[in-house]
This record gives structure tokens, C-alpha cells and sequence, in this order.
């Protein structure tokens, strides 16, 4: 039976040692309820909540799915019951606007709890996931009255949402979509359509579920500009607020996926449906926006959460599990074999998770920082936003590239065994596979990156993070504590620029440039970002070890996970250069008509 | 519904125009028999076979799974007609002897029907797969009287064999077996003892089923040197050779796994069973390595297999799909947006599902054809064995790894599609995550290779390879048509040396070195492996050019491709060669205990 604990230790030093969360909270508006006492006690509780009733429901889930029956569909047995003891915790309005019934938290804390959830059980934790999205959407661009319809609903938990975006001819290009949308006497719209793909699109957790639905006016120009936003409930709230009228959107169907079984991942048609216009017509792609990025950053934190869940169970494992002896002579005598733990390429492949997993809290945690910031509105606000633009689609694609890896190390641990459903190894290998496609694959996130943020910004937002890499380089390098981290680091840092250029010149011959480069310039940037931020961690942790701490054993595998990283890791950064410097040319030589030539008759 | 169609002009391309096979099976003592229309013939209905039988049953086998029921296994729907038209057909003795009934074709024959077959349908090809061990075990280690009564019947097909070496607390270390082997009066022996994942264990595609087992004589001395080999059949054959009495084995349950539910996997229960020792006794370890170098080779042509398959599926996918403009202006302006074959990073996915696919034709076909010398033990079978030992753990372990992310290349090309069982995309994902365990996993392939077969042989083996691309770069050094392929190949051909040097002596003063660098060896050892092979491609495809031939278009593409494989495959050499270099003091330096410190309360 897998096990899952919240590395509670490992965020202590993210938060308070690295990032110093105390102070940073202190300095938002509502910081003074983000105190490091609350801090810790909602951290724990989400820890307890994770491991003793999200974790008991991953596997069972899988292997029950969803089940579909006239349109209504039952989620896995016990998902029910762990949603309301979600409710009834409170934990959907953590940071949540209070005017709208929220706690008012910084966002961060949520996306924090959201590791544990995904790496205890991703497909439930999709149920409440995707009512963020919806929320946000509703804030930002809904009126006074779909807010206190809507959102206080959604904060409150006991309605949920989706994003219903996706037809079945159009995911990424979005322009094409089908889905009418038809002005009605009342000021209200007849939604006709078919969505496909919506994750938690129609469920038995909550009384209602409130989606946010893309469709075009009858008027609308071709294209993305002639999108526009709808809210379209399941049940269509009465005077009173409370669930009234069914409304005509029905799911159709379930997917049968690879993976997240435990969510039902619905084909939803709207068949003259009851919807109210969000935001202004035409602009839903831009509100449509506000659900994506932060739909992005949790689809990154999914991969952490995976990532983490698998390490810890191919660590015990490599404990346990005897086979051979070592290399250079027994281990254990005492013992038929020695854990394989004692194995160098065991080794390398704990250390590969237990660097990406650690690599990819500190990713989070930076950008969450940001996302506060954003949130807040306070000063800083406007340079913290481009910075989380920029790093939103790196969190995105490389936790979850990086994350299908490092499941798959996990499974590669346990040898056969890692195979076999028992075990769990599989189900994160098959739930993790989804998080490199869904909210924009990682091709989509790299023109994101590089056509997008990087070379239409001239550069700049690139800019705002090497020269704080080029900063901390700088006046660490010659620091002693540091030796054999700033110099290749900020060799890295240079090069980035100069690959930055050099795609730049090249892109302004031909386009297609972009995207020949665009994944190994994501890939690249990752690791790079990773090393600068483990560069960080050495450098706290040889602090704290300044003080001899009782826990010095953890700071000294911090700065060898560190060690690592660099050594084994990092080289991969030779390769993804070469291959962005090799440019478009070899990619658009073959004819579309010649790619099948060995087995086309 | 996915298809696929044996690529046989490819085939035909590396077998005749590359490796001139027929000349080579010319060569052979029985080659006559394998005259160009005879080998043609053969693989066309290979081809239609694959196509016509195997591949309509891949996915609904997947989908319905195997079921036991009180010891007796059922294969999914239409697998045992399938395996009845297989047994009419006369595949099974295809290339086995003709004293038992064979017709005596080259092995490679069939292994390149194994990559139709695997391409097909993976979980139905184990059935017969796992047959071929068996039978080249007893063809070696049995005596006369056991070939005349179990080998007979496994090149007919009525019989299918099994592999019963993993027990529940062993699957690398052999040498903890605890199944016992009592010798009776009569000769014979009590087998007694649990088995699992044994492939094709029990199932109702055969009249019986011939288990080869490993197990423990009473005297045996410890470990590894006190393993023997016995044949345990289902049915006890009678005196007539026919079927007669039920054996002391049964199948106690079925797995659970991730990929391949059309193969049963069985957990193997013999009670008191009645063996017969195949070779000496405390030998077996011997004999076992007879089906397991086989059995890897064949792993790796599954992953072969696998990879064609996706890449044939994503081809027409990205063809058929809708999606976005190319970024350098439009190229369906009759269409609502252009085929995503138009964007450069999903050709980048498609070419490298290509030049994998078509470098690893390549690695098995150069590979085949040691295997048929080793078989006719003509003049030159031992550099052909030495070569093939060396070649082994690449084929297996190389092709594997490349296969997962060629079919998880597909998965992508499809977007979230690629997540949905119906297109077919992820279950390739799902059956090609064994290849990489089983039958050794990659880290058990890669110390073969770096420790077993470089170090042990003092880099003779290696020697045997890199000779051979040395004196072919010699050769074309000046050769204007290879412009561009010699140099880089020149070079890392020379680094592999360097490298394996480097490690040798590192290793000498401590032999966790090894284990610290294997897996990046074997994965540099295959990159530059398949640099050779696509050099010599592009050779060959120069000189038919050169002849203006009508299809010159397929030789272009190939061209092409390699061209891809050197500017965008190859690069990562470079981040393997500095993996290499880091040594294993990164790895080692974590202690056990504080690995888990992040988490760990």
C-alpha cells in the first residue's frame, strides 16, 4: 500500500529559511492573519487531511473509475464524503476573497495544500481544482450579481466548477470553436454546443456545478477575437439563490483515459442551455486567460505532487527490497542480499526524484511569492506579474516533464514490481502522463515561453529573472561556501541570453525558427532555473549549518542533493543548446508527403 | 482505430541495400532456402498476418484482459484462433531446426517478423515469444529424448513454452531462489516452490504448456552456482508423446498491470510438480543465459516494434489534425487552420519517433545477422558471438528506452487525445513500460555491458565495434557525399574509447564507479551505435541517388533523417559523456538514512 507524507521539513526550509514566507507575508495586506503559527497549523491539518483521507481513496478510485448513467455520473466510492469533510473544513475559501465568504489568505497557502493534495490523490483533488479556475474567472470579470450567485457558492465549496473550452475539432486553437451562444429577451443567452474534455464537468459531490463556457455571438468576428465567456449552471439558481430549474447541459459521456480514472472527464453538450454573459462580448479569450494561468501554475504543482508521492515510495522500497551485493563488497552481511538502496544507479535514480521534487518546491514556492505579490495589488505588483508570466509556462511544462521522468524513475526502482497495479508506481506514471497535455502541452507552454513572453517582450521578461541570477552570482562568487555552484551557474545564466539572441536574429529570417527551438529552449530554461535556485539552497543551507544545528544531517543532504543536481543533472543543458543552435533545418527539410515513405504502399 | 502496416520498403532498404542479406543468407549452410522471392513472400505475409489477424484484437485484448478462474486462464477474445491460424500457418517453426521439425530459415527471418508481430499486437506475441526460449534451450541443454518430446512440440506451436525464473523475493538475484528440486527414483525430480510473472504462464491458446524452471537441488552450493534447469510440463507427456496426466503446476492468480493485459501473467505455484533437469546439474544459470540473450534481443525488437507502430499513427494524426496557422503564414488557406504537420516541434516529435524507428531497423537487422552466423557456427562465429554479447544490452536496453519516449512522442503528437484509450496512442505507452523491466532491467543491461562485456574483456569487445566505424570513417573521410556525418561520428567514436578508459581506470580503484556510470554509457554507447548506422545509410542512399531511381523521394527522406538524428538526437551524447565524467561520488555521497529527511518526521 503506498504511503504519502507532506514533506513538512522540506517546505519549513523553502518557506522560512530560503524565501523568508514570514516576512513576506508580514508584508501583504492581509499577512497579519498569515502568521507562522497559523501557517504551521494549516499546513499540518492539510498534511493529516492528505494521508488520512485523500491517500486511501487514490487507488481504489483508479481502479473504480467514474460511472456514467443517464447523464448523471457517481465519482469513485468515498470521494463524496471526502468532499464534504473538504467543506466542512473549510479548506475551498483558504484563499478566498472574504467579501465573497473567503478566508482571505495568501494564495500561495492554497497552492501549497495543493502539493499534498495531488500527490495524495490527483483525480479528487481535480474536483475542487478546477473550481479555482472558475472562481478567478468569475472575480475578476463577473458582476456584482454572478459573483454573489457564483462565487460565493464556489468559495463556500458546496457548488463546483469547470472550464469548458475544448470541442471536439479544436483544443489549442481555440479560434474555431462552435459553440453558439444565442441573445435572448431576458439579457440571458442560449448556449448550444458540445465541449469535450471537461474535467469534473458532472459529478455526485456537490449540489450544483457552475460552468464556464467559451462560445460565440451570433455576430461574432472569426477567429479568437469573436470568443465569448458564459456561466451556465447545472441547475439554474432560484430567487432565493438556492439550486432551482435543471438547465439544458447534460454530459454525454465519460472519456476512458489513461489515467486520473477517478475523475469524470466529461463529453458535455448544451442543448439550448440557460447561460449569462461574462465580462464584455467578444473578450473571453482574455477571461478565459485568467483561468489558464492559474490552471497552468496547478498543473505544474500536479507534477510536484507526483513526483514527490513517487519518490517516497521508491525510497522505502530501495530500503527494503534485497537483491545482489554491492560493487565494492556486502553492505549487510547479515542479510541474504543488500537493499538495493547500497546500488550507484539506484541511487541515481532517488536522487533524480528527490532533486526535481525539491528542485520543483523551490520553483513553486518562488512563483508563489509572485503570485501573492500579484494578488496584493501592492507595490512590486506590476514587475512581479511580467516575472510570473515568464515562469508560469517553465512551471507548467518542465514540473510536469521533469515529473513523468521522475514517475517513471519510480517505477523503474521497483523493477517488475513497479509494473503490477498493487504497488501504485504505475497509477503515478499513468496520472502524471496527463499533466504534460492538458492546460496547453508542452509544446504550447514553449511558444508560450519563447514566442510569447520572451522574444515579445525583446527579451525584457527574460531579463528580470537572469539579472537576478546575474546578481546573486556576482556577489556570491567568491564565497567559499559555493565553490563549484556560482561559476558554472552563471555560465548557464550568460548563455541563456546569448541562445536568447541568437533565436531572436534567426526568427526574424523565418518564424519557424520559434518553434524549432521553442522545447529545448523550455527544457534549457528549467534546468537552469532549477540550478539558481538550488544555488540558493546551498547557500542557506551552509548557514544554518553554521550553527551547528541538531538537524545538520538535513541541511548536508540538501546541499549533496544540491551536488547532484550539478553533476548529473545539469549536463543535459549541453545537449538542449546544441539542438536549439541547430535551428529549424533539419525539422522542415522532410515533405509532408515523405515522412511515411518505408511503410506507405 | 489505429492501424499499422509492416514497413517493407524500409525492410527492404536496410536488408538489401545496407546489409545485402542476400548475399549474407547466400553464405549460410541452409541459405539457399532463404533465395530474395522466398524472403520477400515470407515477409509479405508477415506483413498481411500482422495486419489482418494480430492487430484487430490489440486493442479490444487490452480492453478485456485475461481471466483465471480456478487455475484455468483465459486469453481475450479471438487470441486463440488467432494462435491457431499462427500454428497453420507454420510460423512457429520458422526458423528452427529441421531434425525437430523445423524449416530451418535464418533466425533473423524471424526476428523481423517479431517486429510485424510485437507492432501488432505485443500482448498476443508473448504467447509465441516466449516459446523461442524455451525451445533454444532444450535445442541446447536437453537431450535427445526431451527435443524428440518438447522441442518437436514448441516448433510446431502445440506446445508453447514459459521462462520460470522470478520469485516473489527475487528477480536479478537468481541466486536466492528457493524453489526445490527433489530427485525420485525414477530419475525424475519434485518440483516444489512459488513462481511469478511468468509470461504465457497458463492459457488456452496451446494443448499444453512447457515450463523451463530454475530451482534448487538439495545438495546445491549457495547462491548463483547452485541453480538448475528443469523442464516441467503442464501435461505430462504419455508414452505416446501425447498429452496425458495433469502436472503438480497451477497457476495460483493473474497480475494486475499496467500495459500487455492481453498476456497472462501469471503467478506459478508447483506443488510436488514432476520436473526433468535440462543440462548438469547446478548448471542451470548457464542455461538460463541461453534463452535470456535471445529473450533480450527480442525485447528489444518489441520496443522496435512499438515505437513504428506510434509513429505511424501520430504521422497520419498530424496530417489529419486542424490546428493553428504555421507561424510563418498559412499552408491550407483552403482549411480552417493548417495540419499540425506544418508546426517544426511536432515534426521534431515525429522525426524522432522516425530516426528511432528506422536506426533501431537498422541496430536489430546488423544484429540479425550475427545471429545467423553464431546459429550456423560457420567461419567467423565467435567475433559474431563476441560482437552479439556486446551488442545484446544496447539492442535490449537501448532500443526499450527510446521506444517509451518514441511511443510517449506519439501520445503527445495527439494532444489530449493521446490520453484517451480509443485512439490506441496510450496503450502503446502502457505496453512499451515493461520492455524496460523486464528480462533484465536497463540498469541490469547496462552493467552487463559496462562491467560484463567492455571491462571484463578489457575493452576487447567494444574494440570489435569501434574498429569497425573507425575503418568505415577512414574509408569515406574524403567522401563528399557524408560531408557532414563522418567528422562527429569520427569523434565519438574515439570518446567512447576514451571514455570506457577513463571508467576502467576510476574503477580499478573503486567499483561503484561502474554502477555509476552504466546506465549513461549504454544509453551514450546506443547513440553512437545508431550515428553509424545512419552514416552508413546515408551511403547507401547517396549511391541509389546516384542512379536516379524512381523512388527517389524515400531515399531523400532518409537522408533527411539522419541529418535530424545528428543535429537533434546526437547532441545528447554530450550531456551522457559529462555524466559519465561526474563519477559516481555524487551519488554515493547521500547516507540511507537521510535521503528521506525532507519528509521523514
Amino acid at each position: 500500500m503506498p504511503d504519502y507524507q507532506a514533506p513538512l521539513r522540506d517546505l519549513r526550509f523553502v518557506m522560512d529559511e530560503m524565501f523568508d514566507y514570514p516576512a513576506h507575508y508580514a508584508r501583504l495586506p492581509n499577512g497579519e492573519d498569515a502568521d507562522p503559527d497559523t501557517v504551521a497549523a494549516i499546513l499540518e491539518e492539510g498534511a493529516r487531511f492528505s494521508r488520512e483521507i485523500l491517500l486511501p481513496l487514490n487507488q481504489s478510485g483508479d481502479q473504480e473509475g467514474c460511472t456514467w448513467e443517464g447523464g448523471e455520473v457517481k465519482a469513485p466510492k468515498g470521494f463524496r464524503e471526502a468532499y464534504q469533510q473538504y467543506v466542512e473544513g473549510g479548506w475551498p475559501g483558504l484563499s478566498a476573497d472574504p467579501e465573497y465568504g473567503g478566508q482571505g489568505l495568501p494564495p500561495s497557502l492554497a497552492m501549497i495544500l495543493s502539493e499534498m493534495i495531488c500527490a495524495s490523490n490527483l483525480a479528487w483533488g481535480m474536483y475542487p481544482g478546477l473550481s479555482h479556475g472558475a472562481a478567478d474567472a468569475l472575480r475578476h470579470h463577473g458582476t456584482e450579481e454572478q459573483k454573489r450567485t457564483y462565487l460565493t457558492r464556489l468559495i463556500e465549496g458546496t457548488w463546483t466548477g469547470t472550464m469548458c473550452l475544448t470541442e471536439p475539432h479544436c483544443g489549442t486553437d481555440l479560434g474555431l470553436i462552435k459553440t453558439r451562444a444565442v441573445p435572448q429577451d431576458d439579457g440571458s443567452f442560449e448556449i448550444s454546443g458540445t465541449k469535450i474534455f471537461i474535467s469534473a464537468g458532472e459529478h455526485d459531490l456537490a449540489e450544483n456545478i457552475v460552468h464556464l463556457v467559451l462560445a460565440k455571438l451570433p455576430d461574432a468576428p472569426q477567429g479568437s477575437k469573436g470568443i465569448s465567456l458564459f456561466v451556465v449552471p447545472k441547475f439554474l439558481p432560484g430567487a432565493d439563490g438556492e439550486v432551482g430549474e435543471r438547465n439544458g447541459v447534460v454530459c454525454g459521456s465519460l472519456e476512458h483515459k489513461m489515467g486520473i480514472h477517478g475523475n469524470a472527464t466529461c463529453v458535455m453538450n448544451f442543448d439550448a442551455a440557460k447561460g449569462f454573459l461574462v465580462g464584455a462580448p467578444n473578450k473571453g479569450l482574455a477571461c478565459m486567460f485568467t483561468m489558464m494561468n492559474d490552471a497552468r501554475i496547478g498543473v505544474g504543482i500536479q507534477g510536484l505532487g507526483l513526483m514527490e508521492a513517487s519518490f517516497q515510495n521508491s525510497l522505502a522500497y530501495a530500503r527494503d527490497r534485497l537483491q545482489m551485493r554491492a560493487l565494492s563488497g556486502p553492505k549487510a552481511s547479515d542479510k541474504p542480499a543488500d537493499p538495493i538502496i547500497v546500488h550507484p544507479d539506484v541511487r541515481r535514480m532517488l536522487l533524480t526524484q528527490k532533486a526535481f521534487a525539491e528542485g520543483g518546491r523551490m520553483l513553486v514556492l518562488y512563483a508563489a511569492q509572485l503570485v501573492d505579490v500579484v494578488a496584493s495589488g501592492e507595490e512590486g505588483h506590476e514587475r512581479a506579474d511580467e516575472l510570473l508570466g515568464f515562469l508560469t509556462p517553465i512551471v507548467k511544462a518542465f514540473l510536469t516533464e521533469v515529473g513523468f521522468e521522475s514517475t517513471n524513475e519510480g517505477v523503474q526502482v521497483f523493477g517488475g514490481h513497479g509494473f503490477i497495479q498493487e504497488w501504485g508506481m504505475e497509477q503515478r506514471v499513468r496520472d502524471s502522463r496527463i499533466t504534460r497535455l492538458y492546460e496547453g502541452t508542452t509544446g504550447i507552454q514553449a511558444l508560450d515561453l519563447l514566442g510569447r513572453k520572451v522574444l515579445m517582450s525583446q527579451g525584457e521578461s527574460l531579463k528580470l529573472f537572469t539579472k537576478e541570477v546575474h546578481k546573486f552570482c556576482q556577489a556570491e562568487a567568491d564565497n567559499e561556501a559555493l565553490k563549484g555552484f556560482i561559476e558554472p551557474l552563471a555560465k548557464l545564466n550568460a548563455e541563456w541570453g546569448e541562445l536568447t539572441m541568437s533565436i531572436g536574429m534567426k526568427a526574424m529570417e523565418d518564424r519557424e525558427e520559434v518553434g524549432a527551438a521553442s522545447v529545448d529552449y523550455l527544457m534549457y530554461s528549467g534546468y537552469v532555473t532549477l540550478a539558481y535556485l538550488f544555488a540558493r539552497a546551498v547557500k542557506c543551507a551552509r548557514h544554518a549549518l553554521s550553527a551547528s544545528p541538531s538537524d545538520a544531517a538535513f541541511y548536508h543532504a540538501k546541499i549533496q542533493t544540491a551536488q547532484f543536481y550539478f553533476a548529473r543533472i545539469l549536463p543535459r543543458t549541453r545537449a538542449h543548446a546544441m539542438m536549439i543552435q541547430a535551428g529549424a533545418e533539419s525539422l522542415m527539410a522532410v515533405s509532408e508527403g515523405d515522412f511515411g515513405l518505408g511503410f506507405e504502399i
